[in-house]
Parts: structure tokens; C-alpha cells; sequence
């Protein structure tokens, strides 16, 4: 029996992991969970949490921060406001985006990226890298080496016409992912009925904020989702779907997962609190809600409820794109405009957690193992963060302390962001996260941030077991069965 | 009881119409038929058929004729030689192409393109109108002129670099469609992968004819599909899908239209008769069967026959594509090419009718009237050919009274396109057509043509009830479920 | 050319057959249709039909006529009541049922039944069997020499206590059906689901005619057409499904059918004109509304017809099953009941082609084409009925001379059945027919039947093309594939 | 901090659990695990596990143990032979069968049950109810009274002859357990097909052991699953699906399981090892691998491995089923018999969980930590057992402690069950349970048992949350929508 105490000893509260919770005790020695159980021994600092449930800090993994977006537009926050506003709402780990705009050099984009963030950041993080001008550079010598340094997650657009790569693109690109081991990500919508959507409605004078929900037919969902899953078939390749909006998408994705595609998804509280009601709102209010794809109908909220109870959805994240609603974000080409000149995104790096918890642990949805394993656990094992997610002995002491009775009206004040707005703003959450620790330092505490800029660190990740690929190459593909051809 | 005698009366032979046969006689007065039965009056001239089988002439409604490919290479025959050809092989209508490339005005092409069908056209005809630049002009002037015309199809191209549409275009071209009641017909493959295959195929040294089936996966047909019929539900616009060759794609086409989606297909003989083995052949002898989409396994022709016989393949139509397997033709850039240089396509017009007489009809393979259906009632019914199509009373008199016991070997020689050669060589057929009429008039006796260039007859089509939409709009482009949005 | 005039010659009219319609002129030579088309010979009888419509008469292919019911109740009309109902409503053959009851000797039951057919038929006719006692001597003896003699299908119920087959004994039916080339007609639900809720609902004291609809629940469909389509599959053994009512079942026999398993369906007016709303009269009235399946919703309507339109449903029959509403049928066990002692069933036979022309031609829903399709060649295609079903030469002369201006309101007054009532009471139909011709002789003129009881000819009917099973033996019963088990 | 010390520590192991392994200590304090971690106090006792993996003991949701059959074959073993034999394979709950047969009193057949495994137990337990004779006294009064007792599922037959339940019974019995709020758990595969199929071979002469393979076909899976699925919907009663083995089996389960179906299900070893092939050995040798449903084909294994990685299929249960292969077991008819008379099952008890930790851990297929989930997490949530399945704080003390280095050739000789034989006789697995703990106490240590019969202990379940039902009543039973029927 050892006889250095413990450094940090949370007692009596209900520890939550993503398959159980137990009434206990928790230690911490130097950054990670050292114990969890009764009869503990002392730690140089004890909390005392009765009443209270601990779960591990969420990890969002898809949003933007301080980075320009395919429309040529800033976001509101830095890295700074952006991972402070993060830590108090309990989340400590995020993925990010390093973004290749058409012309730059992708290695260059990256470390210009790499100097922000480490300025910055109070909590954990990492980039997936956004190609959109996949040159041959780009294709076989930057990328191999970024993935190797732990950038294993590759981002590319169907859509946006400055940055989206048309389907023979998307191909090169995820031939290169499938041969250095690196997980794509996706934004998979159908452009071309957008574009032309858009322009029919904008012809015909139906400008407002209310009409982007109606420019992005239904049916572009899971038409893009089929196409990308066709391409990931071809090769073999492993995909994540991001910001799943639609019935008809979710259901795209649970087939091709039954027939054993290796298509993976996501969604986001967007799409699961929101309808395409809340754009409608007069003069130019809807555009605080507008992001794509864009919030659909009532009867998609359960089916994406649905499809994360049963596993095709994994992980939700904030899809964090903050802008101000003012002429330095969504209005930066003024206000006398059509939808289509208005940024798109939402922040909810802030609120993610908090609003799942009222949905899941206080009112019930899934419950909270659920919880923990959605904001969590599954995005730290899908992206391979390392020490992340869980709370169990030897993960990394990324802790939030609920007071799970705490009641809070949702407000623009509450918003540390710099967007200076929150979609949520009037909505009641019970249930908020009173500390939270960062591999066993605090991190929020009094509702204050108790860290300085850049204390985040980065978090390399190699390409985990998901962005294995099957090994089962479709026939034009296998050297075997057709004249030898061996293509990748 | 008139006292007028009929001018044609073919005796005893076994009527042959898409319903059903029946051993009488078949009168016809001036350019159709007057009556069917037994007991007729007498015809100023009489033909005993007896042992013969009577069916009406056969209806291509896909064919290459005296047109610059998309690929810039042109077609081997002329409006005569290739008229003259189909009709030995009992074909009396036919649908060729009149096709614009980019930066040719829609009008002048038509002009242009009927003045060579008037001037050597021996059967009856008339064009879709390939739309490779959808300008303001094409869309908005051209195409609604030409259609009321008479040109009530539209085919747009979803791969080939020189003439596809991306997807908004496709849409744009749909809009005008549906407003003036055209079918659009579709060549229907995804680019990105064929483009990303070949590639990467002759990168590797594979350039032999025979990876040209390799490059195009099977998954390239479904997605395209899948593609289309979505576009085609978003504007509720009936679409016609070319060539179809895979399983998979019937199974897309087969599951749309049991949603009620408006989407018709057809196949080819090369489909239901070859396999990708077919290209499989010493030096660049493969390329006689270079044709896209390429000809795939033996259970994809099962699955045709299957599509076929449950109506979601509604006819079989040759694309015909004749270039001479030489330096005019196949071979244009040289014979020291890989497979993307060598011109695709095969001949067809003359070959189409005995090949499915034998495997229908002599073989048995969903019988006589299913063979009357599939090549020539569905097809004249589905594009709108009035009178033609059928053999019944006021239907055109075109007529092809078959030697159902004579066997022919099939042979380059046989071929009267100007190709100079045939896929099919080395195949024996039974049955042959011994007499062919158009109007009522002799096409083709004793081996020969009876007629003279430019007697072929221009077949105005207006637009038929299939190309009608259903009036089913979806949500998002309905005026009273949408905020008004009124885009169509 | 003959010098003899025809029998009959019908000037004028519009010629309706299964794939379109002529202006002409219709000749009938003895029993047959002789002639069709302009310049026609004198007739020893001319009509002239201008402004009307032909249509070949209607063939009814499930009827129940002058039987004992599964329930124990005699058909309220008789051979000659029904048939007379069915000429005036310009149906010409039809296909009943000779029913065996447990206990009886199946070739007993067929000549019993076809001495009252013989006695009082005044249109053509056959029946199927139905066996609901598959003893050894049925099985092996009666069914294979009655198979041989014309009666060339088999009706299986998989509901109703005393008739019901369970699943072994529906096996045992298809393997003798096989073997012989009959085709097996199958009354599919899940008799365990509808006796539950039957009997829950009658235990609570929901006692109304209106609560027969309610224990037929949708999903006892879907899954009687699953098992049963197993079972076809296992056998490689045709079935015909009847009177399907809902879209889940017409998607289960859709599926099915892309499979290759060759299943066929019909479904019947009722289905197409009613909801179960029809049921929800007061008192006991609803029980004119009561057969099984129940009809349903509005949007199965749509389905249903949706079906008809692609195929999946082949024809549209009367199951013609009529009970008077009083103490002699419906009501036969007294009027202090719950819906389980009431009758089931409705008229059909007079109505079924005068309702079907109205909504399919006047109102114009699939068409002329389609309608005589639906309602007489398809069905008798399918049961192989010789020389019926179409308007072409050398087809039996079954004509029906249609007034399509005429309206008529419907009414208890019309019907000739013997049930004194039809539940399309006060409808208004436009259409109807004038004159009905069978074999050339005048079958109904001036309102009035033209014949006498017994004038009806049995039609013996050899297994037709649909009956037969494909060849494809699943993998347990393939002896090359089965450690060499041969069980079929 | 407590002064007192641990009861047992366990040291250096790699701990196990259903979402990650970590290296670390293990602490138990009485019956349950105390804490996990570094820096744990001393234990009473101590064990050094270097080297080796802890996980939680397994726990088999579906054996049978010392019962009579349905087909009146008393099981090979008692409750203290079969458990023990479980203590040596690393078992420590198992969930056995009290079995109704016709005419038995449900309480009695309960009460006389828990006196056998009262009296023999060394493991922990629970059994599942089997109901052949749903008399209203069982519905109504012991049913109710034993679910409250900790009985919360209900197991029922689709086939065999004299315990199967038609479709009203398992309505009835349905509704009785979503009163109640138990499980249903379903042997489904249809009868009729396999009664058809076995008669068949037997009369023909196919009596071999291999031919009950044969007499199930595929499709009595997938239709039996259908059917229950239909019945699950219709009264919103959740199922688990016993057994599955087949690759259309799976497919079904995730189709309902998309639909929101609450549907689960479970595989067993024999069906992810063997192939029907096993059966095919000289003489009456392959009725060693007699169990129903037999295996199938090795694409249909791929199908079940992909199932449980997908979550579809939940659990992999041993279906032990012990007959000793001679005259008091297998072969009671005698050994001149046909393969219907021979005793169906296989033992599974001891081996599944050495069986598969060498499949997923050794030879890893899913891993490590889903190995625990499927043999000991979800079976133990699935069915409530309170504090088992997983190796986290609070729960019991049920541990594993694995060779995993260690090779082990299987045989006869190994097995405790008195059959005295096991199907996988001659297979050589690596990894071996070289001590179990039950609650903290030594089960197995030495390769010998360290308990008395009797010490095992029921363990009373009360109807976990996936027994509930979803609440949302299909129309026919909606009280608000369907006349106010009020069903359930």
C-alpha cells in the first residue's frame, strides 16, 4: 500500500461513465484518474461532491475556431474566447479545423493554424484538416506527413462553391486517406440542387433569411450521402458523415452500415432542438439561426433521436460557426441582402453539453450513460484522442462536476464566445456543470477560468481502428479477380 | 360493304401484336392498316404468308446516326446507310440524335441535322435533342420552340468530359422540360469514378480495350441513378434512363418507381448478349466491343431479363455507335493509344431485331408478344410515335413478315452501316426478316431496298402522357406547404 | 376473298382492346370475332355504334356464387341470379368456387357444384377449388385428375376456423399445385392476429359492425403475404394472392416480385371505393359493409391503385360474396350479436365494370386501355381462360357496346342478384352498358337478358404460362446441391 | 480515509471492462468490487496478476439445466454438474428454463424448479419461464405473481409439436407480459416448413443426422422472425429473438430494429464456429451436432460477427442444451430411428466463454472489450441482473482471472456436464480462466472447484428498461384513434 496520497480526491458524488454509474469516490495522481471505489486513500486536495454527478468533459469534435470559412468570412471568436467559453460549459477536448483555402499550401496552412492554437487554448485540441485544393503536393506530401504527426482526420466538402471538391477529387483524396491510415470527414450535401434552388428563389424575390431552410431541398441529404457512400465502397475507405439533418439521411446510413460499409455519423444539438420554424422570423432575425444544412421538421428530430439510440449516429458535436450577427459576421456584405450573402453557422461550442444534459440525464432521452458515451466517450474513441473520454483509472482527469438540480435560463449574456448571441437564448436547462478539471487541474471554477491562454495542449492522433478499412476491395479494385489491375 | 378493294392483303400468316397472335389475314389501305381478320376483301396485291409470322416494324429509339460524337469522332454511316440498314433488319422507326456541343446554337444544329435525315432517311424518324449548353437561349427560346415542334425529348449526358451537365444544369434543363412537356433522357454514369479509374489505370500501364470495362465500377451506374431520380422527384420530372447495366441499377430504377417516381429505362442487346469478357481480346481487337456504359457479368444479363419481364425496363433499343474499327473510326488517335482514346460505341440498328427475334421468339425467352412490346409498341408509345408501333387496325403499315425457320449465321459482311463489321459475328439466329413494308409500301424484298433515299418520313412527336409529371411536388418547391415559395 | 356475309357486323364504334382503341368496324363470324377494321363485308346483323364504346366483355375471376360459405351460410343468389346480375353489368365469364367443407370428398364437391352451374349459368364459367381438407385422397387422387380436366386452380384460405389450412397443409397444397401446374389463390391474413383482437374486442363489449374493421389489424396482411411468399419461394410454386387491401401488403408482393418469386395479386373494388369509415353506420347497418379484408384508408387507395398502374396488381374481381342483410344471411344468427356471427362479403358482380369504367374512363384514372385490361384480359390470361379477354380476332365474341354518356345512379332497385341490396348505393356513375354480346349471340339488349339459365359453357383451362414455376429450386430442395435430397 | 483494509486486492492485471481495458488494481469489499485504480490499499488477501486479464465473470442468458424437453428428453446434466462445469469455463450467472408442458400447474412447475437449482447451484441464477399451456390461470394469476417474484421473462416456442404456441397464444401472452412488464423470449422458426420439410425427407429415406440441417430451410428463420416482429409491433411488447442463424435472420431483426421495433436478439457459439457440414459425418456420429436451428453456411457466420458488431444481435448465449450421445440421451428412441427421434442440442456451458475469448481476444475479432460486452455486460443488462456483467465499482465481485497465453487443445475429457463429450473436441484455443471468483469468494482456484452445491443464489429480476414498451400503440389499439377501443 502506498503511502503518497493522491493529489485530488473527489468523494460521494454519482460518477458517470458511458456504461454505468456508481456512487463512489475519485482519485487523481498528476493528470490522470488514478482510483475510482470506496475506501480511498486521503488526496492533498478533497472535494466533498454529494448531491453532485461527475462526468468526463465532453469532447466536441467539429467545430470552428478562428478560422476563415469557405465564404470568405472570419469567425467571431479566437482560440482563447472560443476554448474558454468551451470550459465552461464542461467541454475540455476539441477538433477543430485547420482550412486549405484554393491556392495555399496545406503544410503552410497547418502551421500558421498550429501557432493560433497553442496561443490560445485553455482546453485540449486538435485540427482536422479541410483540403480543397488537393494538388499533387498537397496529395502525396503533405498530407502523409501531416497524418503521421498525428492530424488523422481529413475534412473535404461537397458543397460551398470556393471549397467543395468534385467527385474525382474526393477520390484522390480518399485513396491518399486510405493509404497513410486517416479517417475523412465530410460535409455531404447536393450542390447542384442547392445552387439551383437558391438562385430560383432569389430570382423570384424570396431573399429572406427563412428561404435558406427551403434552398436546401430534402432530398440533397441523402442523395450526397449516397454518392460519398458509393465512393467509400469503391475503395474501401472509411467515412464520417457530419451534421446528419434528415430521416432520409439516417436511414441512408444505417443500411449501407448493415451491409458493412464503413460509414460512420454524427449530428448536432441544432438539429435535434431546433425546426426550419425558427428561421421564420421578421426582417433579418432568422439569420441566427442560419446554418447548413439547415434545422428540417419535427418527425427528423426523432429519427435522429432513433439513430442514435441505435448507433448509426456516434457522436454529436456543436458544428461551431460562430459569427456575430452584425456587419463583422453574418451581415458582412450588409443587410440589404439575399439569404445567400448571410454567413452561415451557429456557435453551441459553449452550450453543447448543458443542453444535453437537461435532454438526456434531467428529462430522460437515452439517460445518462448515453450522455456521457454521445459528448464524450465515442468521439474521443472515433477520432482517437488518447486518454480521453471516459471516466475509468488511467484516462485523463477531464472532469465536470454537475449540480444536476441547478435550473438556468439560457441567454445571450451567458455566451463567452465573442458571437455575443446564442440560438438557445430563453430556453431553460436543469443541470450545469459547477468545476471543471483539466487533466486534474482545475480548470472553471467559481464560474471563472482558473488557467491563462495556451495552456491547452495539443493532442496528436494517429488513425485509429475505425479509419481501418475492411480489406474487402470491390472487384474492379482487387488485383485478384479482375486482369490483375491493382489500383491502390 | 365497300366495293373498293384494299392495296395490300398478306394472307394466312400468324399476326403478331404485342398482346397476342393470331393465325388471319392483314389488309392495308394507302399507308395503314384497315383491317385484321378472316374473310377480308381482296387487295390489289396479295402476299401469301402462310408459315410466316407478320409483326410490326421494329421502333429504335436510341441510335447514333451521321453525328459528330461527343468525343469528336464521327459516326461511320450516313442517314442512308444507316437507314438502309435497319430496315434489313426490320426496322421502320427510329430516334437518332441531333446534338449540340458547346458553343453551338440549339436551333442550327436541328437544322442542320434534319436537313441530312431528309435528304437520306429511308425509314420514318426523328431526333432527341442532346443539350450540351444550356444557355439562356437554349433554354428559354430554343428548346420550348423545338419541342412544340415536334422534338419532345431532350437528352443531357451525366459523364463524358466535352458534353455532361453538372447538376444544376441537369435541373435547369428538367424545369424546362417540365414546363413544355418533354421527357429527358439521360446517359446516366458517375463521372468521378470513371475519370478516377481510368486514370489511375493508364498511370499503371493498363491501356488495353479491355480495362475500358474495368474503368467504369459498377457503383458508377447506381449512384448516377440514384442521382437523377432524386432531381427527377425534386421537380416531379418524368426522366428516361439509357442503357441500363447492372443489377444494381435495375434495383434503383425498380425501388423509384414503386415510390412513384416517374422514371422509365430501357436496355440494349449488348447488355443482354455480351459480357465485360467480351473485351477481353489480343491487341486492340477488344475495342469492336468498347461500348459505355461496358457490358458487365452473366447475372447482370439475368437481372435485365428479370427488369424486362416486370416492366421496369420498358424497351430495348441498340445505341447503335458505329465507327469503323480503323484509323476513321475507333482508332482516329492513332493506334498506339490507351483505351480513353479509342472511340466507343457499337452498331446495332441493322442486328437488334433478328438478335431478339432469335432469343425471344426461336428461343423462347419471354416470348412473341413480349418481343413485339419490348422493340417496338413500348417504345413508339413511350416517346409518342404516332400510329406506329403496333400491328392493329390504324396503326401505320409497317410491317415485317419473318422467315421464322431460317437460320443465319451472322457476319461482317451482312452489315450495310459502313462500319464493316459486327460485335455479333460468329452467332447464329434463327428467324430473318424476308420482307419488310413502311406506310404500306415495300422497304426491303428479295434482299434488296425498294425505295430511295429521303422517302423516310419526319415523325413530329408531341409530348406523350409518360413524359406528363405527376403534379406531386415536394414539399419544398410547393406554394402551400412553403412560405409561398412558388419556383416552378 | 369469301362470298359469305359475317353473322354480326358493329359499325362505327371505338374499338377498345388492352393496348388501345380504334374508330372501326367489328365483325363476328359463329362464336368469334372474325374481323376488325374498315371495309368490312355486309353482317347478317348490323349495329351501328357510333358514339360508342366496345370493350370485350368482363371477366370476373373470384366470385362466389350459390355456395356454403366458410361460416355456414348459403349465398343469397343462385347460377342463374348471379350470372343474369353479371351479364347486365357486362360481365361474360366467371370464375367461382367449388368449396369443400372438412369431411367432404373433393370430387364430390365439384360435381355437385357443377351441376348447379350447368343448370343455371347464363355467362361462361369455371371455379377453383377450394380444399380446406387436403385428406391423402384429396391430395394424391381427386386434385390431380380435376387439374387434368380444366380445373386448373387451387383456393387456400390461411383464416376462418373451419377452412383454414396451417402451414404444413398449405405445403402439402402447393407441392400437389406443382406438380400438376395449378395455380394456387390464397386468402391471406394472420388468423391468430384478428381472432385475438376479435375476441378482445368482443370481451370488452365492442360488439358493432364497425369493430370488424378494427380486428382485422393492418399488419395481419403483410405478414400472412411474408409467410406465404416463403412458402412459394421454398417451393418454387406460383401463388396468387387475393384482395389485397393495404400498401404494406402491395409493397410485400412488390418486393417479392423483384426477387423473381412469382407471385401474382388482384385486389377488388371495395378496396378502391371504400375506407373502413363505410363500416360506421348506426345499428347493424354497417354490416352491408363487412367483408374480409376490411377496407381501409384513403391513403391505401392511393396504393392500391398505384399497384394496379405498375403491375404488382394484376386484376381487379368482384369477390363477389352476397348475403342478403337479413335473418337469411347476414343476420342469420339473429340481430343480438357481435360482428363475428354476422356474414361477410358484398355484391360485386353486376357493378364491378360499370363502377371500374367510370373511374378508370370517365374519370379518366389509368384509362380505357387499362381499364379493359384490368377487368378481362389479365384475368383471363391469367387463368389461362381460352379465347377471352381481349377485342381481337379469333377471340370469342364476348362484346359489351357501352353508352359512356349515359349516368346512372346506383341503387338497391338495380340489382338482379338476390341480395336486394349493394352497398354503392347512391352513387352516380357515368357509363354503362348497352348491349352484351357472349359468342356472338346477344347476351343482354333493351335491358333485358336474352338467354336461358343454363346457356353458361364451362371453361376448361389447362395450366397457363403463369403457373408455372420458374426451376429454381431453393438450395434445400436442389438435389445437386443437398447431399442429393430429391423432394419435389 | 478508512483504516480498514480490503478483503481481496488483486494486482497488476489488466482490468478488463465492457468499454476499455486499463493496467491497475482491483479491490473487493464483501460480495462487491470496492475500487479499481493505483494507490489502493492493502487487501486481507492479495493476488499478483501480472501477466494475466481480469474480466467479469460471464454470464449465460439461455441454458438448459437439468429439464425435461419438449421433446421428453431429460438434460444429461443436474444443476450441480452443469454449473459447476460453468464455474470451470468462467461462467458465473446463468439464466436457466423452468418448463411448462401441457397440462402443468406454472407455480408448481416454478416452485419444483427452484428446489432442483436451490439445491445444486454454485453459481448464481435465474431462470426464464417457459409457457406451453397459456391456461387463464397462468395468464392471469401466476404469470402476473411470478414477474413480480423476479421472474421478468417469458420464453415461448414457435415450433415443436408439443410446446409450441400458435399466433393468438403468443397474443395472449404478449399482452400479459407488457401488463407486466416482462420480456418475451421466442424460439422462432417456422413449423409448418419444417415439419413439410422433415416428413419429406423421411418418407423418401433421409434419415441421417444430416438431414435435420436440410429439414430446416433458411427461410423458416427469416419468416418466423417476421411474423413474431408483426405480433411484437402490433401490442408495442418488446422480444428477444433466441438463436439466430441465419444472414436473413440478422437482416430482418435490423430492419425492424429501424423501425423502432423494440426487437433483440441473441447468437450462441455453435452458429459462429460451425457450418451444417459438421453434421455430415459417418453413421449416427453427426447427431453430436444435432441443435435447432442447425448451423448454416459460412457466409451466414460472417453475417452473425457483423450483426454483433452492429449491435443487432446483443448477447452470445451457450444454448445448452446437454443430451450424453447414447441411449440416455440423443439416442432414447433408440439408434434405428430417423433423425426427427434423435435429442436435439449441444452443451455449451463451459466452453462458450474459453471459446470465445480465443475468437475475439486471441485471435481478436471485436476485442477485447466487446468480448466482455456480449458474454457478460449486456446479457446481465438485458435481463436486469443486479450487479453483474462488468468490472466497475459496486458491481459483484464476479472476476476472471485469464491465462491469456495459455493453449488449451479441447476434448471430451475436459468436459464437467456429464454428456460427456463436446462439439469442439479437437479445436486448440489460447487463453485460459485460470481462477473465478463469485462475490468476492474463490469459485474456481487450481482447476478446482472451492464451493458447495447450494451456494449459488437466485438472483430476482425485475423488468429492466428494455422490456418496456415504446408506448406507441399502432392505430388498431389506440383508444384515441379507432372508436375507442381500449385493447390493453
Amino acid at each position: 500500500m502506498p503511502d503518497t496520497a493522491y493529489d485530488l480526491v473527489i468523494r460521494n458524488a454519482l460518477l458517470a461513465g458511458s456504461t454505468g454509474s456508481v456512487e463512489a469516490d475519485l482519485a487523481v495522481s498528476g493528470e490522470r484518474i488514478a482510483a475510482i471505489g470506496h475506501g480511498l486513500g486521503a488526496g492533498k486536495r478533497e472535494i466533498d461532491a454529494s448531491g453532485r454527478i461527475v462526468t468526463p468533459g465532453g469532447v466536441d469534435s467539429h467545430a470552428h475556431i478562428e478560422q476563415l470559412s469557405g465564404g470568405g468570412v472570419m469567425n467571431a471568436d479566437t482560440w482563447e474566447s472560443a476554448t474558454t467559453s468551451a470550459a465552461h460549459g464542461g467541454t475540455t477536448s476539441v477538433i477543430a479545423f485547420a482550412a486549405q483555402h484554393v491556392g495555399k499550401d496545406m503544410r503552410q496552412v497547418v502551421d500558421d493554424y498550429a501557432a493560433l492554437a497553442r496561443k490560445g487554448a485553455v482546453i485540449d485540441y486538435n485540427y482536422h484538416l479541410i483540403v480543397s485544393d488537393p494538388t499533387q503536393k498537397t496529395l502525396k506530401q503533405d498530407l502523409p506527413a501531416l497524418i503521421a504527426e498525428g492530424h488523422a482526420s481529413i475534412k473535404a466538402f461537397m458543397t460551398y462553391d470556393a471549397i467543395r471538391l468534385h467527385d474525382e477529387q474526393m477520390l484522390d483524396l480518399m485513396a491518399v486517406a486510405r493509404e497513410n491510415g486517416a479517417m475523412i470527414c465530410v460535409h455531404a450535401e447536393n450542390h447542384g440542387m442547392i445552387a439551383w434552388m437558391a438562385k430560383r428563389l432569389v430570382d423570384r424575390g424570396y431573399t429572406a433569411p427563412k428561404y435558406h431552410a427551403i434552398s436546401h431541398p430534402r432530398a440533397s441529404e441523402p442523395e450526397a450521402f449516397e454518392r460519398l457512400i458509393a465512393m467509400s465502397a469503391l475503395l474501401d475507405q472509411p467515412v464520417m458523415i457530419f451534421h446528419v439533418s434528415t430521416r432520409e439521411g439516417a436511414a441512408v446510413i444505417r443500411r449501407a452500415r448493415g451491409e458493412g460499409i464503413k460509414v460512420f455519423a454524427e449530428t448536432c444539438p441544432q438539429y435535434l432542438f431546433f425546426t426550419r420554424e425558427a428561421l421564420d422570423k421578421p426582417g433579418l432575425e432568422g439569420a441566427k439561426w442560419m446554418f447548413s444544412p439547415p434545422p428540417r421538421e419535427l418527425e427528423d428530430q426523432d429519427a435522429l433521436w432513433r439513430a442514435l439510440e441505435l448507433g448509426d449516429l456516434l457522436t454529436i458535436s456543436s458544428d461551431h460557426a460562430p459569427y456575430a450577427p452584425d456587419e463583422t459576421g453574418k451581415f458582412l456584405a450588409g443587410r440589404d441582402v439575399n439569404f445567400k450573402q448571410i454567413a452561415n453557422g451557429v456557435p453551441g461550442l459553449q452550450l453543447r453539453m448543458p443542453l444535453l444534459f437537461d435532454a438526456m440525464v434531467s428529462k430522460g432521452r437515452l439517460g445518462l450513460s448515453r450522455f456521457v458515451a454521445l459528448t464524450a466517450t465515442q468521439p474521443a474513441a472515433h477520432y482517437n484522442l488518447p486518454h480521453k473520454g471516459d471516466l475509468a483509472v488511467g484516462m485523463d482527469a477531464d472532469l465536470v462536476i454537475w449540480d444536476p438540480q441547478k435550473r438556468v435560463t439560457l441567454s445571450d449574456d451567458l455566451v463567452l464566445d465573442r458571437t455575443g448571441y446564442t440560438p438557445y437564448a430563453g430556453m431553460e436547462v436543469t443541470g450545469w456543470p459547477e468545476r471543471v478539471f483539466l487533466r486534474g487541474n482545475p480548470l472553471v471554477e467559481e464560474g471563472k477560468l482558473q488557467t491563462a491562454p495556451g495552456s491547452g495542449r495539443f493532442l496528436a492522433r494517429q488513425a485509429g481502428p475505425a479509419a481501418a478499412p475492411t480489406g474487402n476491395l470491390p472487384m474492379e479494385l482487387d488485383p485478384d479477380r479482375n486482369f490483375g489491375a491493382k489500383l491502390l
